[in-house]
């Protein structure tokens, strides 16, 4: 068993080994690559390298899927940036912005053959079920980014609402990438079940704090700007719930979202959501999804060690402030 | 065995019967079967259910792939036509035109992931080669796609390398559909290749027949505006074949695109390619890989009986109108 730092490592490294064909592919590829290399928490493929261990299987085996799931992930990146028009990712140029928004669209599809490719570098006893779990949190991923999509027009998300999109945004792939490495490492069907769950569970918690973020974040530690969800009135867990708690603080918010972007907005609508509380009420939310996560691992075959060190990786995910 | 006519009958019927979530999903699914209920020649999956049967496969075991490659091919021409900027596919509005380019994105992504699945559907046996086979010529279109991207800002296009472009872009997908009908119909590694060649090089003779369509074919029947590639100064066979032609007929062909797109560019550069007698040129090269289709075929070990319906799908793509 490893520590956290050392799966991400493993899977940076996994990353970091992909070759590309060049010569007058470049123009194909070198944007994959470009994408790849740009760092980040390699959450999910760290996630499913840790499952796999921790059913048996020897990480090794499982470094091609993990790369697989982070190309598949950053596809999404890659596609969504397109899609919100934005010019920044992890404080460089996004595809779109630096080659052009054809190049981000076809480069991103075949980023998404190389995921599946990648994915299917399994034992032939797993395949199916692997594959079958990959594709099927694929089309949750896409169907939680069209309600997010749908959410920018609706006046009204109901709070449920508002957790079906991001369970299925966000949440499926780490479900997915927990419930693959379980499968590889040799789980039964039950434990990679429960392993979806955790994983879901894991990536509700893991939203929530990052909706958080972004607006009570520390600019230096977070990586972007704080505030850009308040200036796109982007329907967030802190803004539907506060909505949902209606009151004149919720109409104080309605008339602050029609305010031109800008530092003094950002001002205006952290300050109605420090006096409604959103804080403390966003942190209990995450707190409770951490319980449902961990509640999932309890529930698994693993020894107490091994449940420890998903534990950890709630806390990690959960505390952190990037 | 069937007639040409009763495998694209099946493969119609196969792609009408798939079913999409509704409610909720409808922005991200009504885009997609709007794709897939447009009609068109269904070449690709008629080819694969032909290959499944001619070597001894059931062809309604092959239908749910079959309606996967027409899934695939639906997906790269729905993000073609944002690339492209195209309004009209098939008389009909294209999908970012109806939508919006985000849903176009979005649910052509959801398309690949949907025809992954379709394809995965067949026996566990056959699983690993065809999943291989479908994903490696996926990435094939892509890096065609490229390629044809590239042509556009490039000056001189050999014709070496249009061949490879269209192989990879146009008859990549097609030897996919053969082999894939191959591996599931029970053929042999070898026989499968072999399906592979053929399919490649009906799509070349296939796409040359297109290219010289748009040009001289009729509008009527052809079923979209005619000079369409000469109005975009489109690297077809004709326009590379042409200029690698050289002399004062490449001259005044080069004057010609530098004209307005209009009715007298196109009247102006049909007459030229007359004059350079590039209709005979087309058809002679047509011909020439329709005699390596057959080759391919020829070694196989299929039946007189069974070449002689490829020998009929080779006649019926290179003498079509439309």
């Amino acid at each position: 068993m490893n520590r956290i730092s050392e799966y991400s490592a493993m899977a940076e490294a996994g990353i970091r080994a992909l070759e590309f064909p060049d010569g007058n592919l470049t123009g194909l590829y070198a944007p994959i690559s470009y994408g790849m290399q740009a760092g980040g928490k390699r959450l999910r493929p760290t996630l499913l390298l840790m499952t796999a261990d921790a059913f048996g299987g020897c990480p090794e085996k499982a470094i091609q899927p993990a790369a697989g799931i982070e190309m598949f992930h950053n596809f999404t990146l890659l596609h969504d940036d397109v899609m919100d028009n934005s010019d920044l990712r992890r404080g460089r140029p996004t595809v779109h912005s630096k080659w052009d928004e054809n190049t981000a669209i076809l480069s991103g599809d075949t980023m998404l053959t190389l995921a599946t490719k990648l994915i299917s570098d399994v034992e032939d006893a797993v395949l199916r079920p692997v594959l079958d779990t990959f594709n099927d949190q694929a089309l949750r991923v896409y169907e939680g980014q069209r309600l997010d999509m749908d959410f920018e027009t609706k006046e009204e998300v109901g709070i449920d609402e508002y957790i079906d999109m991001i369970k299925a945004k966000t949440g499926a792939l780490l479900g997915g990438a927990a419930k693959i490495g379980a499968l590889i490492g040799g789980a039964s069907e039950e434990d990679a079940e429960k392993m979806y769950e955790f994983g879901l569970m894991l990536g509700v918690a893991f939203q929530i704090e990052d909706d958080y973020l972004d607006t009570f974040g520390n600019a230096e530690t977070f990586g972007k700007p704080i505030g850009g969800d308040i200036n796109n009135n982007k329907k967030t867990f802190l803004m539907v719930k506060a909505l949902a708690g209606g009151g004149s603080n919720a109409e104080a918010l309605k008339a602050a979202m029609k305010m031109a972007a800008g530092p003094t907005k950002v001002k205006t609508v952290t300050r109605i959501y420090e006096a409604m509380g959103m804080p403390a009420v966003s942190k209990a939310e995450v707190a409770a999804y951490s319980s449902k996560a961990l509640a999932a691992i309890k529930k698994t075959s693993l020894s107490d060690d091994r449940r420890d060190a998903f534990r950890k990786l709630i806390e990690k995910l959960t505390t952190r402030t990037k």
